[in-house]
């Protein structure tokens, strides 16, 4: 990899430089990137605008040591747009404003911008605007994504009732694994010269680490049965902490069967390899980006037709709290163990 | 004041703990911070929707030796304000996201909120989201705005014609020789028990750098004249940086006259004391968050009846360049010497 510094660009030039492969796709992007402000248009009678922001800083939420910058630039943008279609929204645009320390060169900035523009093509989003800085110590990433929905149809997690069903999609806790599996490579790598870290067999939860997808395949489902959630959002910080703000915005409780909780058979395998509990893995690990919701109990015979969705547990009342039915059948209280950057 | 560790609230707990003071005021606002996204309603027939974004870096953009909390968090929605204004649009709602390092704690990060708060009050803006990480050094500030424009009347860079008048609101170069004394005052005190800045005589140009206003007021003036600027854009790198920004989106020349710049005594006054160019430094100061516009020669009296607007030149065409005239009449090119993250 050629590398140039930074500063032979400045910033006009770096941002020309990086956003030169992007392609305005949307009506909706009437201008992008190079002035004040992007303008869209969101002005259809139906249409309400979805907004959402995430900050990801090196040395908290990443470690370029086995994250590859593209890789990196393409999660970025799908954390964002799991937020969008946790609403039953589309993800429409995005801007994208990183602070870059010395030891970044243009070549490396132009990988992180590939992921990016790929999320983009992927999941047919606009690179609209954003801003580019030095920063002292790391990288720095803060997306912003604005998408569209549709007026009545936007789920928020205030919308749960008693008896709701409470469905996920996929499987939980293989993102955490293939953490778990990067680090214990990283750490055996440490001072060992040619050292190859052992992935073999692996490959999946490694993915989900490192290449989580949103699932928009799942939002289509939705729309194509009729189904109509009334609650939803992205597992982010783990099962336990989303249930949990789900049954408080909602004002109701739930249970949740430990043995519907589904889990692929690597993030089961490396678990028992690390000796670590399987379900708190699952329950806790967070960044699955998986869709949790919660479905009219009438809705009962569509929802078992949703491709990779699961059926977990129910809405109760409020006063019931919120447990998990173990497989011995006793009742263990949900808390939220979920990721939290402040007391790691 | 107090101290309290963030980790003693988490991250819901310190969002919920910064955000309780905040109210939503517009209609525009269907739902703010507490879900995946905000919702936001722009389905007006006459409306689009404008999004700017900047990123505030501490070490890089602000020295919190001199710079208070509160102001730093009403400066960073001001100039992003200042975009939104600079489309001829209202800013509307923004998303703050900070990232947190370990020597912050919960009554600091109240204060900057405060900052936040104060400024969205004064400008009628709903905080609708956003983010908040630990940083592993120093503070980070990443808000993004978004505004309302009017089909038709937002204006771009792009849009300047030859003939066209330009004109720039207030005064430049203040913030930035506001910048040069509180360093010179806090170098002047380092090591110094009990120092006291001496900042007599020039609270304007400390207020323009800690505390500057976006010219909502003179977005209202056009609006009430019924002018039709044909580009325009805030001064944050430079009035250089900016003609220079302006002439190239829109394919022409210019010519701006040096005893026509507007300057503040106390600017004045300022430079001679730290023997600076006073030129060069109105030209390229930056951080002057004033409005540079240009308007059709047939609005030549309405422009004269703009308070606190000055016209400074002319637009010309593309092959005459880029140029000040100066007092004794010769041309000098105008080139960018803004504010740049990258090589300083």
């Amino acid at each position: 990899m050629n590398e140039t510094e930074i500063s032979t660009l400045g910033e006009f030039g770096l941002i020309k430089e990086l956003t030169k492969n992007f392609s305005l796709k949307h009506k909706s992007s009437v201008m992008g990137v190079g002035d004040d402000c992007a303008i869209l248009d969101y002005s259809g009678e139906d249409t309400e605008t979805l907004v959402t922001t995430d900050l990801l800083l090196e040395g908290i939420h990443f470690d370029l040591t086995y994250v590859p910058l593209r890789h990196l630039g393409y999660k970025a943008c799908v954390v964002n747009f799991s937020d969008v279609y946790a609403m039953n929204g589309v993800p429409k645009q995005i801007t994208v404003s990183v602070g870059i320390s010395k030891r970044f060169t243009i070549e490396h900035i132009a990988e992180l911008y590939d992921g990016i523009r790929i999320a983009c093509e992927e999941y047919g989003v606009d690179l609209v605007g954003g801003d580019t800085s030095a920063s002292v110590t790391g990288l720095i990433i803060s997306i912003t994504c604005v998408g569209e929905g549709v007026k009545g149809k936007t789920v928020k997690r205030s919308g749960a009732r008693d008896t709701d069903l409470i469905c996920v999609s996929g499987n939980l806790g293989a993102a955490y694994m293939g953490l778990q599996l990067l680090e214990r490579e990283r750490e055996a790598g440490q001072g060992v010269e040619d050292f190859q870290p052992d992935f073999a067999g692996k490959e999946y939860i490694i993915e989900r680490q490192l290449k989580p997808e949103a699932r928009r395949d799942v939002i289509a489902q939705i729309a194509e049965l009729d189904i109509h959630p009334t609650s939803m959002m992205d597992v982010s910080d783990g099962l336990s902490s989303e249930l949990l703000h789900i049954c408080q915005s909602s004002g109701v409780g739930c249970r949740v069967y430990e043995d519907r909780i589904p889990i692929d058979y690597q993030t089961a395998i490396m678990a028992e390899e690390l000796n670590m509990n399987l379900v708190t893995a699952a329950m806790n690990g967070g960044e699955d980006y998986e869709l949790l919701f919660t479905v009219p109990l009438t809705e009962h015979d569509k929802i078992e037709q949703l491709k990779d969705v699961k059926l977990i547990g129910r809405i109760t009342k409020p006063e019931l709290g919120a447990y998990m039915v173990t497989r011995d059948d006793s009742e263990l209280e949900i808390r939220a163990q979920g990721w939290n950057a402040f007391t790691e």
